[in-house]
C-alpha cells in the first residue's frame, strides 16, 4: 500500500535534502493556510495544534499498551471486558460522553483441534506455540485461544493432501494443466499471495474437503531473518490465526447482513450464513509443515511456488495422506464497541469519527494495541483542549471497536445499525490499527489526499527530523524506476493508496460512502502477528521500543481529526480523485488490452499444440479449453464523466479559493450550506444495488477484490467483470461507474454554486 | 543460450502443429536444394545423407561411453592415455588418418586441502563426495581428483568469511553500500551467475584473501528436485570441480600464450603467468557450507541473495572465522589430442573441423562423453561412406581434445600450434560437448545460420517427431511473451545465440576468426556437474536412457559436416549477420541509454540524501561517489557500415543464387575462388590488435565477457567500454568495429563480383 504525497521540511535537515527539489509553490507550507481555513481562522488552528502537540506524552502510551496487552483479551474474553470498561473509564476522565455499546455476534471457538499424518507414516502434529522465559505473556496459556481459523466449518476429513502454493485461482489452473486435482483432498497452501480467507474458498470451489494453512519460512520466518526471540522473525512453532470469514461477501457478523446484530435482530440461521467457510480449515507453523511437506510426492512444484523449508517442493495428490478433524463452540459472544463523543460547538450534526479496534487475537499488543495507544494520547490531548475553553466546531467520535479480529464486527455491526444517521452526518472515519516505527502510510479516499498531504507535511519524523511526507516520498523514490522517481518528485502532493479491507473502515467507506482514511506508520512486517508472541516484551523490543512512532501517529491523527473538525469549510478537493480515477482507467484497460493479447496468444498456442511440444516425457500436460477471445471494451462514458468532473473540480477550488481569500470572513450560513453538500460529496459514489455477486458493497470506485480478500479493487464493477469475463457485464458496469462519477460532478457543481453565491438549494445527492 | 531458427516438418504430427503457421516459402523444405547446392547436386546429397542416416547404430554411442567413461580420466590420468590411444584406434580402424598430438601444459593438482570454521567453533569440514551403491564407479576414489579448483594459488589463510552472493562486481557495490569490506578477508560465493573463475578474481581485486564457492541448493541442488540417488539433483556433499584460470584474458595453456605448448616452447614462469589465480579458492558442498553460512552474523543478506539452506542469509563479516590451506603440485602434464583426417577429394586445402574433447574432470560420462560418443557415431558414419566409394570434395578433421576442463588446453595449443594453416584452410569448426534429452541448442557464427536451420530442419525429434527445429522453436514460444512470439512465428529461421567461451569453439572463433558452430541437446542442467556422480549410472537414468538424443546429435553433426564438405559454393550467407549485428546495436545504444538514465538517477538520489533517509536505526549505509554522466554516444559508423553490409549480402545471395540455377553446373573454378573468399570471410571481423586489455581475444562481433566469464558480450569492443565507463573507448571502439563490417562487406563484394562472373581475383581480406 503505502502513502504516497508531497512534501515540506518541519525541522531544517542536515543534508541537502529532497525538499530542495519541490515545486516552489508548495515550498511555504507552513505559512499558506491549511485547506479549508480562511488566513486568520489558520492562525489560530496553528495555535490550537501547538498546545495539542504540547501536551502529548509518550509515556502515557507505553503505560496503556502495559496495561492493555497485559493478558489475552479476543472478543468475548474476560480481559476483553476489562479493557473495554477501562477504555470507557479512560474517555470518560477526559471529558467524552462514552458508552459502551454492545453487539451479540457469531464467535466459534475450537473445542477439537486434530491434525496428523497417517501415510507414509504416521505423525502427530504439536499445534502448539512454546512458552518462552524471553516473553513474559507467552505462559498465559489458559485465556490464550489455540491457533485457528474463526468461522471454519466443523469437520473430521481423511484424504490425501495437494500443495496448492498461496492457494489462489491462477494457482488451480497451473495444477490443472499438470493433472493435479484437488477434489476430495485437503489442500495446503501457504499464508501470502492473498488474504487468508480466499485459500479455503477457491479450495472449497474445487472439491477440496480441507484446508491446511501455514507459514513458510521464506514469506514469513528465517529466510527474512532472526526468528524469535534472537530476532523479530516468525519462529518454527508459531503460527497465524485468523478469520476466514468470507468478508468480500460482506463482513461483520454472518448471521446478521445489512442489520445491527442487537440482541432481538432477526438472525440467519448457521446453515443459511453465505459468509461461513464451507470445509474445516487450520492455520499451522512450518515446524509442523514440513513432515507434510517431505511427504508428499508427485509433479515438482514451480520454481515460484517453493518456499524456504528444506524439502523439494512438490504438489501431490498423496503419498502423503492426511487427517484432519476440526469442531467447534458455535456460541454467541458480546462485542463491546466503547463510543465515545466530544459534542461540536458550531456545527454539532457533522461528525468526525476516529476508531481503532481493541480485541486482539492473543495479546494484541502491536495488533491493535499499538495503534489504540496512539489514539487514546490523540483523544487525551484533545480533551485537554477542552479543559482550556476550547471546543471543536463539528462533532468529534472516538470509538474502540470490539470483535475486529474475526471480521470487522464491532464496527460494522454498528455501522449497519447507525446507517440512518451515518448516511446523514458523517463527515470523515479515520482508521487506525497496528502501528510501529517506519514510514506513514496513508490510505483512503482521493476527495481528502489534498488534506492528509498538508497534514503529513506538517509532522516531524521521530528518527530523521524531516517531515513524515518527505520521508515518505524517500521511500518511495528509492524503490521506484526512474521515470516513476520522476513523477513523485514532480507531483505537488503525494498519490495515497486505495483501500481495499483488513481493518474497520470497510463499513464506512464501502457501505456508507463515508469518506475514509487509513493511518499508521510500519516498515517491514516482522512475524509475530496473529500469535502469542504479539506481546509486551516483542514489541518493545523490536517495533516501536521508545514509543515515538506512536506518538507521531497521535500527531498525524490530531491534526487530521482537529483540522477537519476546525475548518471553515470541510477540505474535500475532487481534482486529485478525478486524477487519480484516469490512472485506473488506464490500468483497467491495459488489464483487458493484456488479458486480449494472453487470450489470443494461449488460444493460438493450443491450437499448434506447443505445450504438448516441450513437455517431457514423465510429465503431464493437460491442455486447457481455449477461452473466448476478449472484445474491445469501451471505457468512454466513464472517460467522458471524469472529463466532466475535472473540469468541476477546478471550477470548485477557484470558487472556494476566492470564498476563503476574500478578505471578510465567508458567511456561516454559506460555509454550512457547502459543508452539507461535501458531507454528502462521497456517498454520490454508491449505489443502491451494490456490486454484482456482493450487493453490500456499494462503493463504485474502491473494494475489496472478491478472489484478493484485503487487496483493493478500483473500478471493482468493471475490473472484476473483466476478470471473470464476463464481457455484458463490464458494459453494464461501465454505465453504473459513469453514472457514480457523474452524481459527483453535479454535487460538485452544486457546491462551486453555493460557493459562488450563486447558490441552490443543496439537494440530496443519491437518486 | 538456445538455437533460434525457422522449421519444416519432417514426419506428419499427429495434431495440427506449428508448421501450419509457417511461411509459405519455406514449406517445401524437402525440395528445395539446401544453401550451397545446385538442384541435381542436391540430389546426390539427399541419397548421401539417407544412407549415412540408415547407417549409424545407437548401441555404438552405449558400448563407447560404458568404455570411455569407465574409469576417470582427467588431464595427466593413466586412463586419459588409454582413451586417448583407443580413440585414435578407433579412427583409423574407420579409414581415418588419425595421430595423436601430444602437449606439455601445466595441469595443477592438490597436495593438500583443509577447510575449517575455527570461530565461534571448531568445525572441520569433510571435502568428500560420497561412494554410492547405487553408482558403480563412485567408488573409483584412488583415481579420482579430489574436488578442487584448478590454478587456484596455493595458500594458507585463517580469516573472516564474508558472504559476497554470486561475487560478481555489481555484488561488491551493495556490500560497500552496507559497509562491508572484504580487505583481509575470505569471501565465501555461490556458484551461479557468472563463470566461476570471475569470482576468485574479483575477490582478488577487492583485497580477499581466499575464496570459497559452494553449491547452494536453490540453484544445484534439493530446490530444484529430488537429489541423487534419488533423483537427478545435487546431493549435499557433492561439490563441484572446475578451472579458475582467468580464461577471459586468454584460454590455453598458462605458460605458452598465443603459441603451441609443445615441449621446448618458451614459456612464462608461474610468477609472470597472467592467468593464473592470485589467492587460494576451493569449490564445497552445501553440506560443508552450511555450518559456514550458519555462524556468519552482520547484515541480513539482501533477498536475492538468499539460497535455500534452511539458515538466515547473513553477510558477515565474523564472527565466523576461516582457515584455508591450499598446496598444488605444479606440474605439467601431457595432453593428448586426437587428430582424425580424410582428404577432400577436390578440394583438399578446405577444411571442415568437428571437435568434442575427450579429458573429464572424473568419469565425465556427460561431460564430455556423451558429446564424444555422438561425435564417434557421426565419424563411424562418414568412414560407411568412404567404404562405399564416396570421397568428401573438402577435407573434414575429427579432432578429440584433451585438457578441456583446466582451460580448453588441447584445443588451444593444438590452434596456436597451428594457426598459420588453419588461417589458411580452415572453412568451419564444429563443436560439440556434453549432450542429453531436450531441446537442440545451436549456437555460433551468424554466417552460418540460415544454413543451420536448413539441418535442423530435416532432423526429426526422437520424442515428439517433429523436426528438431520446430521442437525448440515450440520451446521457444512458450517461454516468450506475446510480441516475442510474434517475431518468432514470422521471421523464416530461427536466430542462433552468439557463443562467449566454454568449450573448445574459442580459439577457432575469437582468436583466429574461423566461422563456428556448437551444437548440443539439452533440457534443465542436473546436477552431477563437474562431480564423481557425473557418472555411467547417472548418465543412463538420467540424461539418455536410450541414447536417442546422442543418435540426434549424431545426425545433426553429420549432416552439417557432410554439407560443408561437399556443398558446390560453401553455404554462408551475410544478411542474417547483418540483421544480428542491427539488434546488438540495438542493445549496446538501450545499455548507454539505461546506464545514462540510472547514472542521473542515481546522482540525484545521492545528492538529495534519499537513501539516508530510508535506513532504519542500527542499520549501515555508506553512500558511493557520484559517477561521472555517461555522454550520448554515436554509433552511427556501425550502423552505417552495417547498412552497406546488408546491400552487399542481398547482392551476394542473388549472384549466388543465379549462379546455383543458371541451369549449367557452375564452373569449377569459379566456385573455387569463391570459395577462397567465403573461408576468409570471418576472419575479416578479427583485428591484429585484438580487444582492449586482452590482445588474444581477436574477434569484433564476439567474445567473452571480462567479467562474465562464458556469457557472450556481443560487440565486445564497444559494450565493454561503456560497462567500465570509458567514454574515449567506446569512439576508438566504434570505429575498429565498423572498419571490420567494412572488411567483411568489402569481401562479400568481391564474393559476388566473382559469383556473377564479372569476377577480380581474391585478395587477403586482413589488412
Amino acid at each position: 500500500m503505502g502513502l504516497v504525497m508531497g512534501l515540506a521540511v518541519v525541522a531544517p535537515p542536515a543534508q541537502k535534502t529532497l525538499a530542495q527539489e519541490m515545486p516552489a509553490q508548495d515550498k511555504p507550507a507552513q505559512e499558506k493556510p491549511p485547506l479549508g481555513f480562511t488566513a486568520s481562522s489558520a492562525q489560530r488552528q496553528r495555535a490550537l495544534e501547538a498546545r495539542f502537540d504540547a501536551s502529548l506524552n509518550v509515556g502515557n502510551l507505553r503505560t496503556w499498551l502495559t496495561r492493555l496487552a497485559a493478558r489475552p483479551h479476543h472478543v468475548g474474553s474476560p480481559y476483553g471486558k476489562e479493557n473495554a470498561e477501562f477504555l470507557a473509564g479512560l474517555f470518560r476522565s477526559w471529558g467524552y460522553e462514552a458508552t459502551i455499546e454492545t453487539f451479540d455476534v457469531l464467535f466459534p471457538t475450537p473445542k477439537t483441534r486434530v491434525l496428523e499424518l497417517v501415510a507414509p507414516e504416521k505423525v502427530t502434529l504439536s499445534l502448539r506455540e512454546s512458552v518462552l522465559k524471553e516473553d513474559a505473556t507467552s505462559g498465559q496459556t489458559a485465556e490464550q485461544l489455540p491457533t485457528y481459523n474463526a468461522y471454519s466449518a466443523d469437520g473430521d476429513v481423511t484424504a490425501e493432501l495437494v500443495y496448492v502454493n498461496y492457494g489462489v485461482p491462477r494457482d488451480y489452473e497451473l495444477l490443472a494443466a499438470r493433472g493435479v486435482s484437488v477434489k476430495g483432498k485437503i489442500v495446503i497452501a501457504r499464508y501470502g499471495g492473498s488474504w487468508r480467507g480466499i485459500k479455503p474458498k477457491v479450495a472449497a470451489e474445487h472439491g477440496a474437503v480441507g484446508c491446511i494453512i501455514y507459514s513458510d519460512p521464506r514469506d514469513d520466518g528465517f529466510f527474512q531473518g532472526e526468528v524469535y526471540p534472537a530476532g523479530e522473525w516468525r519462529r518454527e512453532d508459531s503460527a497465524q490465526r485468523g478469520s476466514v470469514l468470507d468478508m468480500p461477501v460482506y463482513p461483520g457478523d454472518p448471521l446478521t447482513p445489512n442489520i445491527g446484530a442487537t440482541k432481538d435482530a432477526k438472525r440467519l440461521t448457521r446453515e443459511t450464513a453465505p459468509t461461513l467457510m464451507k470445509i474445516p480449515v487450520l492455520p499451522i507453523a512450518y515446524v509442523d509443515a514440513l513432515p507434510l511437506l517431505r511427504a508428499l510426492g508427485g509433479p515438482l512444484a514451480p520454481d515460484g511456488w517453493r518456499g524456504a523449508l528444506p524439502v523439494t517442493y512438490r504438489l501431490g495428490p498423496g503419498p502423503a495422506k492426511v487427517h484432519l478433524k476440526l469442531a467447534f463452540d458455535w456460541n454467541l459472544a458480546p462485542a463491546y464497541n466503547v463510543i465515545a463523543r466530544l459534542r461540536g460547538a458550531a456545527r454539532p450534526d457533522e461528525w468526525i469519527i476516529r476508531g481503532n479496534h481493541h480485541d486482539a487475537w492473543v495479546n494484541g499488543a502491536e495488533d491493535p494495541i499499538s495503534g489504540l495507544v496512539a489514539l487514546l494520547e490523540e483523544a487525551r490531548g484533545v480533551g485537554e483542549l477542552v479543559k482550556t475553553g476550547w471546543r471543536p466546531a463539528r462533532t468529534i467520535v472516538y470509538a474502540a471497536w470490539d470483535a475486529e479480529e474475526p471480521g470487522l464486527l464491532g464496527s460494522t455491526e454498528w455501522v449497519e445499525a447507525h446507517a440512518e444517521e451515518l448516511t446523514k452526518h458523517a463527515v470523515a472515519y479515520i482508521n487506525s490499527d497496528s502501528n510501529s516505527r517506519g514510514f506513514l502510510r496513508a490510505s483512503g479516499s482521493h476527495t481528502l489526499e489534498p488534506f492528509i498531504n498538508e497534514v503529513a507535511r506538517d509532522v516531524a519524523d521521530p528518527e530523521s527530523k524531516v517531515s513524515v511526507l518527505e520521508r515518505v516520498r524517500a521511500e518511495q523514490i528509492a524503490d521506484a524506476t526512474p521515470a516513476a522517481a520522476r513523477e513523485i518528485r514532480e507531483r505537488a502532493d503525494l498519490r495515497i493508496a486505495a483501500l481495499g479491507s483488513g481493518s474497520d473502515y470497510t463499513p464506512f467507506l464501502q457501505h456508507l460512502g463515508i469518506a475514509s482514511l487509513d493511518l499508521n506508520f510500519s516498515d517491514r512486517l516482522g512475524g509475530s502477528y496473529h500469535s502469542i508472541f504479539d506481546s509486551i516484551d516483542y514489541y518493545t523490543r523490536f517495533r516501536d521500543p521508545g514509543f515515538v512512532y506512536g506518538l507521531a501517529l497521535a500527531r498525524v491523527g490530531g491534526r487530521t481529526v482537529l483540522r477537519l473538525a476546525n475548518a471553515d469549510v470541510l477540505p474535500f478537493q475532487f481534482g486529485a480523485l478525478a486524477d487519480t480515477i484516469g490512472t485506473y482507467v488506464r490500468d483497467v484497460t491495459r488489464l483487458a488490452d493484456d488479458l486480449r493479447e494472453q487470450t489470443d496468444e494461449q488460444n493460438r498456442r493450443l491450437a499448434a499444440g506447443v505445450e504438448k511440444l516441450v513437455t517431457s516425457p514423465g510429465e503431464v500436460y493437460v491442455a486447457p479449453a481455449p477461452k473466448d477471445p476478449v472484445p474491445f471494451l469501451s471505457l468512454a462514458p466513464v472517460q467522458n464523466a471524469l472529463a466532466r468532473l475535472q473540469d468541476r473540480a477546478r471550477a470548485y477550488d477557484d470558487a472556494v479559493r476566492a470564498l476563503m481569500n476574500g478578505g471578510a470572513e465567508p458567511p456561516a450560513s454559506v460555509r454550512q450550506s457547502v459543508d452539507a453538500l461535501l458531507i454528502q460529496a462521497e456517498r454520490t459514489l454508491t449505489s443502491e444495488q451494490g456490486l454484482p455477486r456482493r450487493p453490500w458493497f456499494r462503493h463504485q470506485i474502491y473494494a475489496p477484490g472478491l478472489y484478493t480478500g484485503y487487496g483493493v479493487k478500483t473500478l471493482p464493477g468493471i475490473r472484476e467483470a473483466i476478470e471473470q469475463r464476463e464481457w455484458a457485464e463490464v458494459d453494464r458496469q461501465t454505465i453504473a461507474t459513469a453514472a457514480a462519477i457523474d452524481r459527483l460532478a453535479a454535487q460538485v457543481a452544486r457546491a462551486t454554486a453555493l460557493a459562488s453565491g450563486a447558490g441552490t438549494p443543496p439537494s440530496a445527492a443519491r437518486p
